[in-house]
């Protein structure tokens, strides 16, 4: 395996999961900014080498962790020298101009999945709402022209670790923000292509938050119903039977429960004292695992017909 | 001025206002567990004394921060020995059973409660969710029969200081939750009774959530209207014109906005890609400040004919 | 495997290593006021069973992460009852009034502990402490009469999860003080206690600080020197060649570079400006793992005739 | 007055401590990367100028809060302008190659400081450990030939809000960490240079980590005496007897203590167990206020014949 990019966090713990699975092997691990320096990731010490010094053809399989932006015309040099490509960012996934990819909702797309030259990998925020609110679409539970309201909070990692000033520790403990607001945040392109392709009759309200923590996303969203549920976990009962990825929880997850893992977690209780009938859906990941890294090596692992939780953390 | 439950997060702010007051006193400060001790507020050194040490009938007004449940039948022992009380707990706030008694919502209220013998000072969530949703429902903006979703993160302080396992410092760093899901926190009450009181026909569905910060409450609301604003702002220039403790800002307000200061900071904009107008309003507050301590002394500094901003930090 | 004492932070930890190892696996988990609570630990659900539940005969070895002064009459009961025993607390360490009982310093004491029935496992500061300073006094290196002055930080699970004020979130974060001043910790019993076994003609001044932080301790120590020392690292090279869980770095180690992991990070340098040869060491652990759990498993890995290295990450 | 170098940690502290002065008043505040910025400080809106736009002869006094090294040609530029200047960067401190420049230890200094055209403000870490040493010193109670062990732990604001990958959250949160090992940060030669005008007959050990909290310096220091102290405290208790700035503690100070306060906190134990007499010492401050901008008002405070606690929170 080789990957692009290594050097931000989703990077490291690509490379953390590659050197500790059972199966893989790092080729090699490029940087830019970065490049010559020698960090411990799972355990071994990794030396980030320059784009340049990639060896694309010498390995089966590409991540690339690169920006949004930089990744496309990567992953097409990956192509072009006979590897196939897991591309973490949003360059390649659905809304985003490039129809026709395999997109990396695991769950939802294995056969898809198995023989793809590319995978677009999905974005934290979409993984986490997205697999909340499928079930219930899937199941025609959702009240036809429902505004889905959808808070998440995200840890700093999500942000990546390019130095910028409102990143500084000193900055960020003890504050907590609202961004993104007026759903503008450019993950809504990818959850509102995917609501498309459901034909969901739905509004989708999105407000990302900037946590004081490392790693985790909680997103918190209520869904107006078309009735009122016997068992509000059911929906996700049904759907996931026997997924190893996937938690129903009687709880509400916290970010603690999730955190290392490549899960989601997910609860669900009806609303009290509305008048329409609503759920509270409340879903975790860790965004490093199953929002970026994680997810990533579960695609490949599909991809290149290995045990599908082969070196993931459960 | 005395101080019942002194102790507590919002007892001790309480004490440090009234030490730091150009106009106030204070004669006593009890506690129950922590009798004796000695602690620095406010810039001197304080001694809790027991419950039964206050000399009520010494004093003009009293704070009371007891416990929910503990502060009513504290009230009348106050109000039998001839002092005002000002009341944190939720004992006497709308919603909660015992009508009649000034609710100390500052900004709403300045005519009822300059004479009242006894004031409820608001919740944390309900100050911070309410003040934003006035202007709204008195201007007749929203939506009849709207769902608003108020999502709010609060710091641990809000939890108060007794010990248990969950607030450790363990169990809180690098971690995030909701509780009180369902729309079943106890506060509800004080917010649908306010609601009630508007006339307002709409549903608040409320889902508070716990931060590893100490203090400061963000609220993400999404409000459906009845048509777009020109000026997203315009609802809140207008009722809260000349406020001192009201801050409208363009920017989405952040807790490190507002902590130590005895301000709520709204902003507003509208969201994009909704078939209905909706508005997504964020407002912030410190808990122990306009959220606790420092409205309760606002309401103080009224009731006693005082400059209303004295001793509050803006 | 039992586990006596399971709910705290170290009996967890110790759950969660056992029911990960590829040798061990977990027959009881004890707890008195957690009794019966199902918690996730190493991927499982465990519940914690009441003392009187765990059957100690039908298990080879049980570790006992009991509240000190508690532990030693339950080593007594688990080896009445056949089985060898981990003990974490500091009951039956050096220096406590149990002599004779086998120290699980595990690199300098293989073959004692391969055939102990009985282990105590040290104390976290010592731990990060004495395997510092060993090669420097087995080498002769430490100036006679010296002063070591040795300054330990540790994360908050040192202190368990007990409920106690002080360590709640709202009371630790943005805070950092020394305690157990004055050289009066109770680990000095056992740091001593090893120094005189070491005939060690020095004075040890330990001063404890706590961090808002979960986990971790780092030890900055200042030793006097009989000569300069050409290759401030050759001590520890020499002394812990081809150890597993011994790391000797260049740079300075950091919490983070040893969390979640069995091994002691050191490094040293000479201090430059002072008249007497001085060095400065830095030593870190994650206090749960080589300082607690992870120790306590190489320990028991030993005692089995296992691979020692087995179920620790490294 | 006015501030150069006003967007950084202490530059706004200055900024929001003039604000509020009861005396003072902000002529201009520069920045240079961040011109044009309006940041609220001291419960204002202030905007910061260029340099280039700073009126330095339309003021009485200017701080200088520039990065080192660019500092010491700009107080020669504010007084060729005619004002006088308290530097805060280490360009003009004690051990600097500037001899003859007022030291702004305030306490120590105050006949000088009344007249001094130009003030070198102290570095955070000489305040924490001079102020905490001199008395000892003054009374001739430290060993001949002693070394003085210094290990002190500061907030990330020391570290300033230039953008390094190694300071923001995700590095920071969770890790602890020494630096500038091996007596080698360059607080060296302003602490060395004062040791050397007292005379002092002793080498200096100080070894500086990064904690994760914004501010504050925790100083724990390790002194050997002449002899045995009968009162621990009455070094500092003669020596600081009524100061308003410095408080003598019978409890080991906490960061909290002082967090927000312009004291430097002080407490003393006698180590138990070592053959030599030594002396623990603990000392807080809050690094941008003792630390640097609350005591460059103090200094300004005495410069311009106020009253030396005006506007200063203690």
């Amino acid at each position: 395996m080789g990957v692009l990019g290594a050097s931000g966090y989703a990077g490291r713990e690509l490379c953390a999961l590659i050197l500790r699975h059972p199966h893989l092997s790092l080729a090699f691990a490029t940087a830019n900014d970065q490049r010559g320096a020698t960090v411990r990731l799972g355990g071994r010490e990794v030396t980030f080498v320059a784009p340049d010094d990639a060896r694309l053809d010498d390995v089966e399989l590409v991540f690339s962790a690169l920006p949004h932006g930089a990744s496309k015309a990567s992953v097409e040099r990956v192509q072009a020298a006979g590897a196939r490509a897991v591309d973490l960012s949003h360059d390649l996934r659905p809304g985003n101009g490039c129809e026709g990819i395999a997109y990396g909702m695991t769950e939802w797309n294995r056969e898809q999945l198995r023989g793809a030259p590319v995978v677009a990998n999905p974005g934290c925020y979409p993984t986490s709402i997205l697999m909340a609110l499928k079930p219930l679409f899937d199941q025609g539970l959702v009240a036809p022209g429902a505004a889905i309201i959808a808070n998440s909070a995200s840890g700093v990692t999500g942000a990546g670790n390019s130095p910028k000033r409102e990143l500084l520790f000193g900055e960020v403990t003890e504050d907590y923000r609202a961004y993104g607001i007026g759903n503008t945040h450019r993950h809504l392109n990818e959850m509102r292509a995917t609501l498309g392709a459901w034909n969901a009759d739905a509004d989708l309200v999105f407000t990302p938050h900037l946590l004081p923590i490392a790693r985790g996303i909680l997103s918190t969203i209520t869904v107006p119903l078309t009735a009122p549920l016997d068992d509000a976990l059911a929906p996700w009962k049904d759907a996931y039977r026997g997924e190893p990825f996937i938690e129903i929880s009687h709880d509400t997850p916290t970010l603690r429960d999730v955190a290392h893992r490549n899960v989601v977690r997910i609860s669900a209780v009806p609303l009290a004292n509305t008048r329409q009938p609503m759920l509270l859906v409340t879903s975790a990941i860790d965004n490093l695992m199953k929002g970026a890294a994680g997810q990533a090596v579960q695609n490949a692992n599909l991809m290149l017909g290995l045990d599908e939780t082969a070196g993931l953390p459960a």
